[in-house]
């Protein structure tokens, strides 16, 4: 087989594909043209390496390395690794590519050291992980395993209003049930977070993933003129919608949790009007579902009461909530020990969460992100860092496979 | 002449123009169909009234009563009263339409007084006095004073692409200058606070308008992901606005000023994403030049320490100062004085005030208003009190006319 491009050399490759000029930021928005040159590269890598592609109807894919000698795996003998290639909106370059270009670069690695795995090994890529085109995330990997029906996903629609199932008629796909053949899977990632850069390790095992709820927040008020009307007379719903940003900061921050209040709306949204209603939405992430509840209940009732203050109303919807993920934690534990790499919990979603609560035994590696920054242009990673992280994921499949 | 309708039966003919069956509110915006319904209810009054309509190429009307024996007025000479008939998206039935109603209702008193003006009275209609399609408040009377050029206005736009040049041409105009013949202004609103409620008065007359300031807060962040990133590790523009907004409502009612955030602008306004920017426009009135500037400091030095902990930075920007207007003191106490009505200031821009600016003489009479409540469906006066005001009007045309 001719010689292939190195993990650096492929990192280079797709640095360009989805990139905005002006931020530096990524595009790559599923089923767009920017997320099927990233896949079409992914492909040509592929095709260098003889791997063995198979679709879904869904627009996920695998390629399947099954060297000599390697027969088909029996369902549920196969061993998985692989990510995403799509990105959220001015997203980053490692949030989920390192996972997919790591894992070919993973499989060279393995060819050199003259390895002979006794089963076959899966490179995935996942459909819209971010849900940043049709809003819900890790919509791939939920398609895949039946988390999520066709039926109800194929109706979402984009912000021009086309519907997944009419994006989706536009790449190719295929018939394969992807999984049959997954015995395990394990997601390498660049971490979101800093826990590794505290813990001096360039590499990371995932334990579990927290429990995330987002919860819908209605202020209401009454409309008002912002000149005319005495302060003492309004029914201001920013005021409450104020009160409830810092009182859930404060409650995330005592209690080493997450609380996020990153999209608000309001109505009518003029200078010149006291607003009739602010609708605002909680993020919030916690170690436990109990913890979870209580930052919630804390929130809520902090902004009832400013709620009473201001004459306003609130009523809190819980949009989405998720427990816990854990994941396997004998096959966590078979990664980290020879390593001696640290065991992390995150508190971002992935792919891996959704194989891990559809049953299939999952791990998930981590590479260290020196700022934590991530779904943004400044996300990074060091290059001596991508390639541990390749290194620790070879040793994995040599454990698996 | 034959009978005209009265104030009550004006009023409720005019009542379903431009009604939302949903809200109750009004959406009565310059030159579109629901405004020049209205407008050609007026000049049915007019016609009713034998009054002489004149037309300027704005879209302003003044429609002039000149009684048997009074000669055209040289310049200068003539009694303007009036308002505008155009609401704010969702508006109340009283702010503008009150003034023209009454300006009518106030003619007929005068003729069954058996009343001989010296001067010839006028009922003006200004165009856009909200901003609400075009987004400069005042645009017909800026225009008829020059304080706007021609230039400068045609070329706006409304939220459909559509210029003031294009919509102006679909409505009948003329070539009138129509304030060459005004010596004085008089304009009756409702009120827009509970001033005239405190004092136990139906009308009331204006002393000044506050001066008023927009200012536009740029705050800046770090973008990043709200499940993974530590609370201490962000930078997240949502907190400082959150605190400037409490501040802002603090330093006003401290001070007995109005301060207002109705309007954010959030990047990306993504659930699970820490902001990278929050733009927000304060709408801040105070009873003097200097009182404004100095509520903006304090506001400005607040937010900018609060930046200064959460690690964002902020940019503020004066978009749009406004120095305060004095209504002629003269003609204030000549109104006011026999009616022993309270002379108090508004907060909200009118015509009258361009006016003013302009060197007309000018005074306004406030009709009690309740609630309070204005730019709203549940805007309201009583009506007595708009009887009230009609009566005063009248009286005030007999000593001015």
């Amino acid at each position: 087989m001719a010689p292939v491009p190195d993990f650096e050399q492929m990192w280079r490759d797709l640095a360009p594909v989805g990139r905005s000029a002006g931020s530096g930021g990524y595009f790559r928005q599923p089923f767009t043209s920017a997320e099927r040159e990233a896949t079409a590269w992914f492909l040509e890598q592929c095709a260098a390496r003889g791997l063995d592609v198979q679709r879904d109807r869904f627009g996920n894919l695998v390629a399947w390395w099954r060297p000599d000698g390697v027969a088909p795996a029996a369902a549920g003998r196969g061993v998985l690794v692989g990510s995403h290639l799509d990105s959220v909106l001015d997203g980053g370059a490692y949030d989920g590519p390192l996972g997919v270009v790591s894992s070919l670069a993973a499989l060279d690695v393995l060819r050199d050291r003259g390895f002979a795995p006794t089963r076959p090994i899966g490179v995935g890529v996942f459909a819209e992980e971010e849900g940043s085109r049709f809003g819900l995330a890790c919509l791939g990997s939920r398609l895949a395993t039946g988390a999520t029906t066709w039926d109800r996903a194929r109706v979402l629609t984009d912000r021009d209003g086309v519907s997944l199932e009419d994006a989706v008629a536009g790449v190719q796909t295929g018939e394969a049930d992807l999984l049959a053949e997954v015995g395990c899977f394990v997601e390498l990632h660049v971490e979101q977070g800093r826990d590794l850069v505290d813990r001096d390790a360039a590499v990371g095992v995932a334990s579990a993933i927290w429990p995330h709820g987002r919860y819908r927040f209605d202020f209401t008020g009454e409309a008002n003129h912002a000149g005319t009307t005495r302060m003492e007379d309004r029914r201001d719903p920013m005021l409450t919608y104020a009160m409830t940003v810092l009182a859930a900061n404060k409650q995330a921050r005592l209690s080493g949790q997450r609380a996020t209040f990153g999209r608000v709306d309001v109505r009518p949204n003029g200078t010149n009007a006291v607003p009739s209603a602010v609708t605002a939405w909680l993020d919030a992430r916690a170690e436990t579902a109990e913890h979870l509840d209580a930052m919630l209940a804390d929130v809520e009732r902090l902004a009832q009461e400013r709620a009473g203050r201001d004459g306003t109303g609130l009523v809190v919807t819980a949009e989405s909530v998720s427990g816990p993920v854990h994941f396997d934690a004998g096959l966590a534990a078979r990664i980290a020990g020879p390593g001696s790499w640290p065991v992390i919990p995150t508190m971002a979603g992935h792919d891996a969460g959704v194989l891990s609560a559809a049953g299939v035994p999952t791990a998930m590696l981590f590479v260290r992100n020196p700022t934590g920054v991530s779904h943004s242009p400044d996300e990074h990673a060091e290059t001596a860092d991508c390639l541990a992280g390749v290194e620790a994921l070879a040793d994995t499949l040599e454990r698996l496979a």
